[in-house]
């Protein structure tokens, strides 16, 4: 199965990165663009789990490595299908 | 309204950063965890437009600027309830 997990800044924390995306959209004549904020995308193929034990797994591993949980949200999907 | 884009190496595109997570999370104790891929996650809030014309428009931006197409594919979500 795959597990994807969204990792985003906490609102209120400052984005630069988005800031400058937000920007260059304008200048390339997009209207209508308000905040932009960008996140990370993370797919783990997961072997022999159950879709219960392989979230807790996850959300174990974002807490100690994928996402700085002081200024980043995550948010984790199981797909059992894959 | 908020577009949320997801923006994915393609496959057969090597991905140097997923892989050394990969090997972190193996380190650190985790069984089971097959490839990891990191992509972007990116959500644009979008003033005025239906979500016909902010999708349009949010794949233009993706074609000119978020995503380098070579290597990367996009997918786009538009959420009308923010």
């Amino acid at each position: 199965m795959k597990a994807k997990i969204y990792v985003t800044l906490k609102s209120g924390v400052l984005d630069p990165q988005g800031q400058a995306v937000g920007r260059t959209l304008a200048k390339l004549g997009f209207d209508g663009v308000g905040e932009v904020r960008i996140g990370k995308y993370v797919e783990i193929d997961m072997h022999g789990q159950d879709a219960g034990k392989a979230r807790t797994e996850v959300a174990k591993m974002c807490e100690e490595l994928i996402a700085n949980t002081v200024i980043e949200n995550y948010r984790i999907e199981i797909d059992e299908a894959k």
